[in-house]
């Protein structure tokens, strides 16, 4: 079977879920090894002692945060480059985040990579963690930002040797990047600066995004590569046409190997099948890189492209457009040829979500305060059917649905609240921070600008050739000019924040000898 | 019997617990009338559905915020001030801030006055609120400005019409001026400018605060009102002398009026009366107001230089020496001769507690992420004597003396939470708050500036004869040039906040028109 995403997943109607990063999948463990994908080394850590709830007083209860460190290169009261992890297991932020460690020696930085409550191993409440509300109800963003607050003090004051000078940038991609921004945001005597790539940080209702956008930037993003649209609306409806008749679901459940258990068996089934098709088109975007990856699934370089060469006409019977389809299916899910079946029914493939690690993490994120506007509005804007509005409801229903036996209820979901507490449309006062987005990657949409942008020292850059935070990974031999050159301004902004951060900690410092008289011990860092 | 204050009731080796507020007595309750100390009107209002718990998702209950509102002078769009309560019922608050009801009319201004949770009326639990940590968990500094925040939204958008984009300034004193400052610093996206009265936030260890430095100040404001520093301790000394034998307790407890229940009768008795006494200098030195009030407790003009006519000079004998402090005490509680007998004794007044409203609030605040160091290193740094060092363990001590009935345990106390979160000797990315502070007042050591100093739009101000956040107080014919000055200083700054911002949503809305070729209705507002 093949490795089931998180994303396909969804049923058609709660597009909700759709995770920004989708890091669930990453092949590669490496836990025993200790060694990145890249051949990246870091030792596994764990900081015990960190307050399941910093903002209230009802427990003095802690639990064991997971993180892991390199410090090869640093010297001392050299930068910390910090990753703020997000809705999956950690190795495979560190495995996909090559950027930081590709500078890490050049800045003589040590090199941290925390993870987010509630997935991999950092568990509150060990196996138990999502087992009712009263646990996972300590999933949200606030408190993983504190638990990043909490560790970076611990590292700088207690775990590095000589780096309570340090100054710590923090980096992240997708929901990763919404947290290094709002760290930036919300803790700016802590960190110096931040590079939030393709944070969707406007993506909210206060913010005024539109619900069926996403959706239209994946049509775009297929249709300017070369994909024709009518090819993939024709597609669709061939698929509804073949799925009224036993001899069309013959067709198709052959046509896509689908496994025994998800098989078309009656008319409405197609419904399913559509859905993960669509999910391929959603997801495919994201990961849409000049090089083969292992992101989501292993893929050729610019998969959308190679993709679109199956769907560049209108063809001549349901049979062939539904072959369209399955040709891009079976790009995405069956590059490395060893995919034999396919399970696409996401009522009998749930089981999957067990190997996925934390896959209700994100859901519950979007159950609470990530209440993130998505459906799709139709041909001709996307390539799909209509199944807007989006509304509380649509996104209560769902969650009704999925945590009603944990214990959910109306109220739980406060979909106005991550606007009100980070901002729906600016950051007034926030600065250092590079947005950046790429151009390919509906996400972008939400990003902090739409285009390249400055304002004070918060920069918003978009990469034209750019899909998913793509300027995070690390160097290959076939990075197009275009983020060579991106990466080399976020290097020289990262340089910039550092320096003017030591030239004030070291004024500091200078003022504070001159006062006390003495050349004591200066400790005070923020 | 005299109205107890909170402040009163701190055991000597506890002065952890002084309230930079201490609004508690104020000895006005209008919440019969709805008009304020020196006339102000204002209705009193409440909101419903305002979350227990922000920042996570364990429940969906909520709870009723009390607010004050007056929009007698608001015009369309124009500024809302907006108070940040703190520590106590909220009219104390609404009647000593007579600066913000003098500058709405000229600001065309609606004025609200909001309460802290778990004072007053806004409490979450109903009388079960303080009855065990599950409850009282929920008071916490960061779920108050959540509130505020909460009700700011609520504000603009429903109860008052045409505030869309009105600029919100927040203001505070005390523990409320370091909400009013934090507001900005954690919520600019919803509050423009800050006025941070007296605000001492940076009086954290992480903040390198002198342990010893709020009594120094006392005894520098004292001395340099006339007060000679022997006479002083020459008097605590009598009272230890007197202490020790029938005799002397005898004239003491005459000497005090001090009620039966709190009479000294064995020779520690007098540990107990001299904290009593330590604790109106204390309190007197933040109320020095150059006219009669009756914030904390009625008082002339210059209570200290009052108060220093009693102590210019060493006495020859005991009962002498004590008749000093006893002058002293007795101005501070019956000014108005209206007070027959005096209860010193912290032990048998605990019962007092129940008149002063949530005198167990601050307390608890201190006990879990307030931990501001306090203590005297005694003479010649200050009046008092010795019981200095101040650690973690001391605050412990007291906690668990407090609030271990109700489920305080260690791990409760985070003393570098605060800082954490809020920032511990510099908010970098700030703008747009005056925080002043008077030179008279020992909280002013803990401002974010000790001298007058602006950092781009961060203003420091030293009132030279300013006591506790003198310059909130209502215009007053006896006022001192300088608070005059300041005040207007601070109108001019707020003046300026309001029109950048008022020019940045106009310059929104035309950039939208034309987006949009179309005159909707233009809504985000942050």
């Amino acid at each position: 079977m093949i490795p089931l995403l998180f994303l396909s997943l969804f049923s058609p109607s709660i597009a909700i879920l759709r995770d920004p990063a989708g890091f669930h999948a990453g092949p590669v463990d490496l836990a025993t090894t200790k060694t990145g994908y890249k051949g990246y080394k870091y030792q596994e850590e764990f900081l015990s002692g960190v307050p399941i709830d910093h903002f209230s007083f009802t427990t003095n209860q802690t639990f064991t945060l997971r993180y892991f460190f390199n410090a090869e290169h640093f010297q001392c009261q050299k930068p910390i480059l910090f990753y703020t992890g997000n809705e999956g297991k950690l190795e495979g932020f560190a495995d996909n985040t090559g950027f930081m460690w590709d500078i890490a020696p050049e800045f003589e930085a040590a090199v941290i990579f925390a993870e987010h409550r509630f997935y991999g191993k950092s568990q509150p409440f060990g196996n138990q963690s999502y087992s009712s509300i009263d646990n996972l109800g300590f999933l949200s963003s606030e408190q993983a930002l504190a638990d990043f607050a909490f560790l970076i003090e611990h590292m700088r004051t207690k775990r590095i040797k000589c780096a309570q000078h340090s100054s710590v940038i923090v980096f992240g991609g997708s929901y990763g990047g919404m947290l290094s921004a709002w760290m930036r945001v919300k803790y700016p005597h802590l960190v110096q600066g931040a590079i939030a790539a393709s944070a969707p940080v406007f993506w909210f209702f206060q913010s005024g995004i539109e619900e069926d956008i996403y959706d239209r930037i994946v049509t775009r993003t297929f249709t300017s590569s070369g994909c024709e649209l009518n090819a993939v609306t024709q597609g669709f409806d061939a698929i509804s046409h073949l799925g009224q008749t036993d001899e069309g679901r013959k067709f198709l459940n052959e046509l896509f190997k689908l496994e025994d258990k998800s098989k078309l068996t009656k008319a409405d089934d197609s419904n399913f099948l559509r859905a993960f098709i669509k999910e391929v088109f959603e997801s495919m975007v994201m990961v849409d890189y000049p090089y083969p990856t292992s992101f989501l699934s292993p893929l050729p370089g610019w998969p959308v492209k190679l993709a679109c060469s199956f769907l560049k006409n209108v063809s001549n019977t349901d049979e062939e457009a539904a072959r369209g389809l399955f040709n891009v299916v079976n790009l995405y899910y069956n590059y490395t040829g060893s995919t034999t079946s396919l399970c696409a029914n996401p009522d009998v493939c749930a089981g999957a979500f067990a190997a996925l690690g934390d896959p209700l993490g994100w859901p519950w994120q979007t159950c609470t305060e990530m209440v993130m506007p998505l459906c799709s509005s139709g041909a001709p804007n996307d390539f799909f059917w209509k199944d807007c509005p989006y509304t509380e409801k649509t996104a209560i229903d769902f969650c009704q649905k999925t945590f009603g036996s944990i214990g959910f209820t109306d109220g739980i979901l406060r979909p106005n609240w991550a606007t009100r507490n980070y901002g729906a449309t600016s950051f007034p006062t926030a600065t250092n921070i590079v947005f950046s987005n790429g151009f390919l990657d509906p996400w972008s949409v939400g990003g902090w600008s739409k285009e390249n942008k400055k304002e004070g020292s918060l920069i918003g850059v978009i990469l034209e050739q750019g899909a998913h935070h793509y300027d995070l990974r690390g160097e290959h031999p076939d990075d197009t000019e275009e983020v060579k050159r991106i990466r080399n301004m976020e290097r020289s902004y990262i340089k910039q924040w550092v320096k003017e951060y030591e030239m004030k900690w070291k004024e500091e410092k200078r003022k504070w000898k001159e006062e006390k008289g003495i050349n004591g011990n200066f400790t005070a860092f923020h």
